[in-house]
């Protein structure tokens, strides 16, 4: 099998730990007689000082058709945040439909905890985010600019359909998984028109799936509870936003955000899904070649379960799980070891 | 000295941890020269079930004449939290320009805390929330409502006013603690146009402090952060929702919420500030006399500091940390013992 990957690394650390998860990706795939062909873009803000473009007019045309798009990082000091990802990022999210953003939430043998007494096995469960509308929305403008009565409005938006897919893919998601539990995040006591509309359509979707134990916090406890008690947790759906602020937060609570991948899934299968690691392009520490390269490798892990391949990607997470596990293993800065971003990819390599 | 206090215990556990807060305040006042004349209101979902109406339509009217407002939590099923919410603590907050929300991150003596190797004063910071505008807006409504095409749009609306008054409470707080630094809250990369125009303002508003160390973090890694380095903050502000949220998380880090009180602050004084514990009215354990009452206590030591009292809010916030820290001392079940939520309130109030 054979398979063509549109390969973006983006900015910053994004151009290191990139080689990393290719290098996983090409031995895993000697290991399971997989090949893949790598199609290069170096879009990135790089790109945007050059020719004032984040990517080529026909780049969503160009990376329609590739099996997969395997991403780095994307934003860099000097374009502004929304320019960088809202020309890049958040446009394949959406063109491609990829509606679904899944990320595990996986407390891993060798890395530190920040919570008390856990181990390994401890924490285990995913966010299923929306990823396609809600609180990202480009509706909204400035009135009266620059006077003392400025103000900003900025929509939000919540469709039926938008929902109603995420909720039912995150239900679908945990029949697979055989854990019948469902959290909803919401914050219907504040957010007056969105969050209720969300919380009426989960009691929707709950009802069609009786044998699912299903609750819902409010956002703001439900981020105290996810360090209080991140056992309870088997899959939590939320909106792009608190999708956003759970999966980072959650990998916070396991140890690090670099070690934690996400898959941008179009379920239809109509365009290519997009894996990447959850961490950004970390400009503080971009060009040392420090940069913890797990996260994107175990995107790549997500990738090959896409494609069909979930012995490949279990492959991958074992060989993760057992490098970081060895005491005297190689470890990034993050992890307090002296490791760099190549030692590690390679030792992961290897085990595969 | 005598204080007219407007009380309101409101639902749930708000009538069981009330009394404990008064009964710290009527003893702090005794050893300091203070009286108070509280003046009680059973606005509640239980007056809404009755009469329509959470509070009568003259309440705020009533509130005005007061020197504060102290409130125990809002909300209780049987009445949409959103019903609830936006018809008694929301527009108490708003009508009376309550906007700068003030609550403190601390870890206390006795709390056990969900992180390894913390110790009391590790953690130690103030988040100050906006607390009248942003995302907790009733602008925006509902499409088509019953059919396939059914959406909702829900307005945010960030004013330089809004924006800007509490920046500048933000810094000058932080100046009268002798901390200068402010961290921001942001969401710049995703939230197209209310975020960025946030940075703007706190950009320009830093330019006015000089002396401050600033930086600024989007919500997604930020929150990560409480969990992975707290030390490292001193006055972080945020939005309505992202300080509501970083002020369930910060207690939750610090071992639990139902220590945590709150102050909404009208700082011009023109109208009374309202003090009332983070947690929320606790269905679950509601009516058993086990709730935690030392968010409310702590609520009324920031009332006494807030009333020109400092001595007395120190003086509660003492007796709290003192009997807490009691290896023997009366604990309720959040806090791993079996004292009920009168006995730990009289512990206090007699240590007062
Ligand atoms: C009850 C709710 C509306 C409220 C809020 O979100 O403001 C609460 O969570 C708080 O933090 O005071
Ligand atoms: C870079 C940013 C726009 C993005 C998001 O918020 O979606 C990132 O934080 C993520 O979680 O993938």
């Amino acid at each position: 099998m054979s398979y063509r990957i549109a390969v973006i690394p983006g900015d910053g650390i994004g151009n290191e730990v990139m080689p990393e998860g290719l290098r996983v990706l090409e031995a895993v795939g000697a290991a399971h007689g997989l090949s893949f062909t790598p199609c290069h873009y170096d879009w990135s803000c790089e790109t945007f000082k050059a020719t004032g473009r984040m990517m080529p007019q026909d780049g969503l045309e160009r990376l329609r058709d590739h099996d997969a798009i395997f991403l780095g990082a994307v934003g860099f000091p000097g374009v502004p945040d929304h320019i960088s990802l809202w020309n890049l990022l958040i446009p394949i999210r959406r063109t491609f439909d990829q509606y679904a953003n899944v990320r595990p939430v996986r407390l891993l043998a060798g890395v530190p905890c920040p919570l008390a007494g856990k181990a390994p096995g401890d924490i285990d469960f995913w966010i299923i985010r929306e990823n396609s509308e809600g609180e990202y929305s480009q509706m909204g403008g400035r009135f009266a600019e620059g006077t003392e009565r400025e103000f900003v409005l900025q929509e939000a938006v919540f469709t039926r359909t938008g929902i109603d897919r995420i909720l039912r893919y995150a239900f679908e998601f945990g029949k697979q998984l055989g854990r019948l539990h469902v959290t909803s995040a919401t914050k219907s006591n504040g957010i007056y028109h969105s969050m209720p509309y969300w919380d009426e359509r989960f009691a929707a979707m709950a009802a069609e799936y009786p044998d699912f134990r299903t609750d819902e916090y409010h956002i703001d406890i439900l981020s105290a509870r996810f360090v209080m008690s991140p056992e309870r947790f088997d899959v939590v759906v939320g909106s792009n936003l608190f999708g956003d602020i759970l999966s980072d937060l959650g990998p916070g609570v396991t140890g690090t955000i670099a070690v934690a991948p996400s898959a941008n899934i179009n379920p239809e299968r109509i365009y290519p899904s997009m894996f990447e690691p959850v961490h950004g392009s970390a400009p503080d520490i971009a060009g040392q070649n420090i940069a913890n390269p797990v996260g994107q490798i175990w995107s790549a892990a997500m990738m090959l379960d896409h494609l069909g391949h979930p012995e490949a990607g279990q492959a991958v997470l074992h060989a993760i799980e057992k490098v970081l596990s060895r005491t005297d293993g190689p470890k990034t800065p993050d992890l307090g070891g002296r490791a760099s971003t190549a030692e590690l990819g390679e030792a992961i390599a290897a085990e595969v």
